[in-house]
């Protein structure tokens, strides 16, 4: 492990890597405020009442991505100043996430817009946050750069093959124990290289390491499957945005505190006083109704059921016609079955939840797809030096249909009569038969 | 594995034994308020400030020492309704636990006494938890005679080779990174027996073990060492126990919600609603002076630092009577201390820190300490079948004497002026030369 | 680990799963000539010359095999009897494997038809070898029943799921330092079942395993891809058929040697004397000619190199005619073309080895292919308990065209040369540019 | 990994190390007959017939010791030219090793007297071998000198605390499955330091690695008891070296083989073509008698047994004069007591094994013994940059005495009787009761 002298300033244990070296500049990073704040936010969320050992925090896993960034500038022969720089943005780029992670990227949207992503405060952070700005020093626009601009630099951040990803399968399979996260990281990192094209140069991975580039997104599949969208950490995640949610109407969070535009400074004050921690009890301590109960299910594990579920494929949903209509409901209509539920079954719409899941299987791009994606594709460059598209290459493919599936939860001893409400009113029977 | 079917009514992953089967019953004392409380209590206290990813709770923990209680049982030829007992007796070992685990146990023992230990919680909460008491049924008072009465069975699960240690030393392994604690737990359970003496079996290991039984103690010494006494996390457990001081003072926390022998019910109440996090929430909002300010300089790293170390021992305390004085400083003598240095830098006494360390290296017995030692020593079993002490049989030994060091912590600004007043103070040099 | 008793006469450490529990007829049959063998047979032929670290034995898989027999027995509820039979049968089931595993089986298809498999031979030693048959006592014939009859038993050994292949997938994936094996074994064996048909009970994974199931057939398709189909350890098995066919027709080996139907006796004996070294030492001695030239550059890896590569797909070979012609070549039309490029080269033709490779993405198969297919598919159980075939439900597919590839191999120096003439044979460019 | 660019020509897989990248001429070292040859020699000589997993080779081992000395060279910041020398020296250090590692040293020493190490070998081949010079090229006496001279650059490879251990520690217990040599490899990389006296620099560890330093030198004691020492794994390579003597006896092994002295270059032919199976085959087909005998049954697992067994302490054998006599047993006496026994059982002297193991709990060194000793001791520096030893610093100590024991193995029918006539001859009791 050749790292120049600079990044030997400190020493931080990682039970993945081994040890993660640190300079003296990162290491003032990573003790502010705003990122010691990473260390109450746990990666997955309520992912742990399924799997009780993944309580690890995005504090962790900023470190293991700074660490990953640094091989693969290394991997990719950047000079010294562009790996200072892209090191800096890998520790950084989960500043800007909220409590529980994703989840807090819902409220979000309230608020802010569809197009409102955790990057967003990301960005506002590393602009406007005095601690952050002392410990960046001069480097603070170039860092910037990196999740503003459109180059290989910010490919190695955010692309569809970061190190951002490439850190969270592994660290999440880890804690969680699961094995299916464990893709062929060395291969890919000894095998990645760039390639050049009008304008500038893309991440591409040399054929030699087209099965570990295979391994690394059905490690990306599978766990999404097994672990990301496991259904009770589903239910966990939803009664926690019901709660949100509630508490918004309670008043006692206010939407200003969520909203993005308007006093920066005092956003960024509020923000950083966000965690999964703290939003619990402020709600606890604010909150004397339906917010306060669901937090506190929440936290004593008295999780809603699953009382209806359906796959919307034609197996299950014969109708086209029904199935298109419910593959597209949107909020509102997924709000008005929650009432109409709950009001059937005499009890606050709080306490029903439809959940309409869409898992994409991504990095599976057939050549038409490529075209019309906005992220940047994954390209394999064979001994003949001529790129091609993964899926052109691999004799593994993948629907580019997302899984779709439709789910009502209530609790436990509603779970008869609310499925019987929901497959009259979705026209469709359960899965499950309770 | 041959669970009997009662033990798979629920599984549960667990990144070291794979899954961990459970019976209804457990599986209703695990949603117990009293049981996912523990989900929100870090086994190693304020150790994620030196190991980040040691953020692993006393729940996962809980599940694992059920786990190995079920293999320990297996291996002595429990009968059916004694390994039930022990199962459920592991599962619910650390319900009394505090936040920060043994952190906790100082404010404690301040209004409890010294001889309070968290199994006194323990008991209390089996005993009186209206939930938990539901959960356990006919199997209460059994459960709690492992507790207190001394037998085979309560020796699983506290003696000096319990499945508490086999499980938070492996356990404290993998979520820290470091390989210290890798004992050879399979050969250890292989070779497990039981030795009988007048009046009851004891656990006892086969000659065949004996390195393993080595390797165990090597362990848990190495642990310490590396991890549990690593000074860092010293630092912010010591932060932490002034911060409860302060609020104690302040009156943002009352002796009463300490004080077990009051209103039982009350406090298990209150105690229930006790967390790593949940403590913080209270001072942070009950408390507008030191109390708060010490809580936020932990969560935001800022720790003290060390400013004086001295080990206790001949080479750098040559003056035999100076080292006994130092070694014998009891509570007070350390408050005066501290507040003497604090008085000459004119800061508050709550940022200086007197620590008077010992580390015991456990599990070295000669024949002489077995005479005069509480707790239950480990024998080995000869090919003879003759008893014999692990200390007699092994090459490996280790002074009896625990290592002792003397500390001072204060701010970083004050390091060199507090290490001067220390040198002064207890007349002896630090090795630390700032 | 609940094994019964008489699983508990001997433990054997395994860097998988811990200790493995055998019997005392099992212990017998592990310290027969014949099992002992395995030891000196490596599970991965010549794959070390790419893994240095993959020269594990058949005799460690073998134990390995028969630990997971015992879990799946365990889960699908066998009588102790049954659970007997299956786990010999585990361990013996790669009795019958000749040097170099799976590359022996050329030769031995020269002599003995196509049909023939090592499983032939594994019969015939549990039929006729007098140590085994001693140790298996009044067993014999039920152990042989597994690989004759057609059984939920011998599923258990030999089908699509089998422990031989979960076994193997993550012992390779250990020894040789690859990920692609480590599918979620814990899973499939929890959600293993029966699923009742006419006649009999057939294996099935419960919906619950599907993800599990899913990583393994993905980590079967991958190993293969890495490591299994590792041009390099293609070479040198290569070569060492090449060096077989040498010595048959030199006459240091006699046909009669490999012959099976003659002197069953004869044979066994002959047999169980051939190992991967045994071999190489027959014909160090016995050869003066190619053969032990062959033998001698595999042992000093001096390994013949790629010459020419072309994927057998319409992007490479246009033209469709030429491409059926290409992958339809048996093994009269491959030797003349190897004779053909080896006088244009001017050396013998045991320098020049023409392969076409054939992987086949197992284990996906679509309703038609099950149809088809002799093996035993996999079926999932549906939550309603109905079955339905992988491929049916999961968005992740695969094609079932095998990959094709036709490879050049021969000596260095030739290397561009016999490029040149294979182009011009073969009327198509080679990939690789040299 | 920032390995500069020579280091990039070819990568080889790793178990432990995920790859190791290799420069040109490296990789010709490797494919050279000497280095390819201890792919045919197990790291752990017979080994595997207690832990059949442990088949891994020397050429494994080489490749990993070359890595560790790179990870080394860079934190001690050896200069390009320096790091170039001992990354070679590292890959060959094993090159003189014979059939089944260090048991050979044990016939070799018969021939060239009590100082022959493997080590001589090593130089000479290094010194005199064709190919393996071609491929040093004006790097050989560079090399050389890394075995012959005493510097900083020779303590990488060969010393207290040398790469070679490093790296066989884990491996060996990786292969083998067990734990006890898992010591903390990253931690002494990082706290590894240089310290200047005079003439020369000493390897020494920084205080900050005392404990990882404490777990290397357990691990390496822990090894010891557990594998290298294993009574079953003497017994076999006790069992071979009795057929080398019976093959020498029988003439089917010429002690001109042997020996080093004479015809340099003929000695390094004939010992590159002796490995762990060319050795056994030529005994069994050069030998009729005992030597093939004994052979077969190491082949076969028909091992002798252990009938008589003490531990040569005051407990066990009570008379100081007695246990004296019995610990200064040379060669002739054993012989004389082997020959005593097999007498009185009637059977032949190659079957009865006296063997008297006296087990070094290495790396334990007072100061005394510091002063006594040839070898390079390990140093800790301390804060203020004093150095001490290892033992003057730590709470764990050993013994510095050995392990000694007197065993008696003979085939299993007569162990009863063996028992009886040893116990008679060597005037104690066996503490194993047959």
């Amino acid at each position: 492990m050749l790292l120049s002298s600079i990044y030997r300033s400190k020493f931080v244990r990682c039970p993945l890597y081994g040890f993660i070296g640190l300079s003296n500049r990162e290491n003032r990073l990573l003790n502010t405020i705003a990122m010691q704040r990473l260390s109450r936010i746990k990666q997955l969320a309520h992912t742990y009442v399924v799997y009780p050992s993944a309580v690890h925090t995005r504090f962790e896993h900023s470190l293991g991505t700074l660490h990953l960034a640094d091989r693969v500038c290394d991997q990719l022969g950047f000079r010294k100043r562009e790996r200072k720089v892209v090191r800096i943005a890998a520790l950084l780029h989960d500043v800007g996430q909220g409590p529980f992670s994703h989840v807090w990227d819902e409220p979000m949207r309230w608020i802010n817009g569809e197009d409102y992503s955790h990057e967003d405060v990301t960005k506002l952070i590393i602009e406007s946050d005095t601690e952050i700005g002392r410990a960046l020093g001069n480097l603070r626009s170039k860092v910037l750069e990196i999740f503003t601009e459109d180059t290989l630099s910010s490919d190695v951040i955010s692309s569809d093959l970061d190190v951002d990803k490439m850190d969270y399968l592994r660290r999440d399979s880890y804690h969680t124990g699961v094995a299916y996260g464990l893709f062929d990281l060395e291969r890919i990192i000894r095998t990645l290289g760039r390639m050049s094209e009008v304008g500038r140069d893309y991440l591409a991975v040399h054929e030699k390491g087209k099965d570990a580039l295979e391994s690394y997104r059905l490690a990306r599949y599978a766990m999404h499957m097994q672990v990301y969208e496991h259904h009770a950490r589903i239910i966990a995640d939803d009664m926690f945005i019901k709660a949100i949610k509630s508490a918004l109407e309670e008043g006692c969070l206010a939407k200003e505190e969520l909203q993005i535009s308007k006093d920066q400074n005092a956003f960024i004050d509020g923000f950083l006083k966000l965690d999964d921690f703290s939003i619990q009890h402020r709600i606890l301590e604010g909150s004397t109704g339906i917010a306060k109960e669901l937090i506190e299910d929440i936290r004593n594990r008295k999780l809603l059921k699953r009382a209806f579920k359906v796959p919307l494929t034609q197996r299950f949903v014969k109708h086209a016609l029904r199935r298109r209509e419910l593959a597209r409901m949107n909020r509102n209509d997924i709000e008005s079955a929650e009432e109409k539920i709950a009001k059937e079954l005499g009890i606050d719409p709080a306490y029903v939840i439809v959940h309409l899941q869409s898992v994409e299987i991504k990095l599976y791009d057939s050549f038409e797809q490529m075209l019309r994606k906005k992220e940047k594709n994954i390209f394999v460059i064979g001994a003949n030096g001529e790129p091609s598209l993964l899926d052109e290459e691999s004799p593994i493919s993948a629907s580019h249909d997302p899984v779709r599936r439709l789910y009502v939860f209530c609790p436990e001893k509603y779970k008869k009569k609310a499925r019987e409400i929901a497959e009259d009113k979705f026209k469709v029977k359960s899965v499950l038969s309770n």
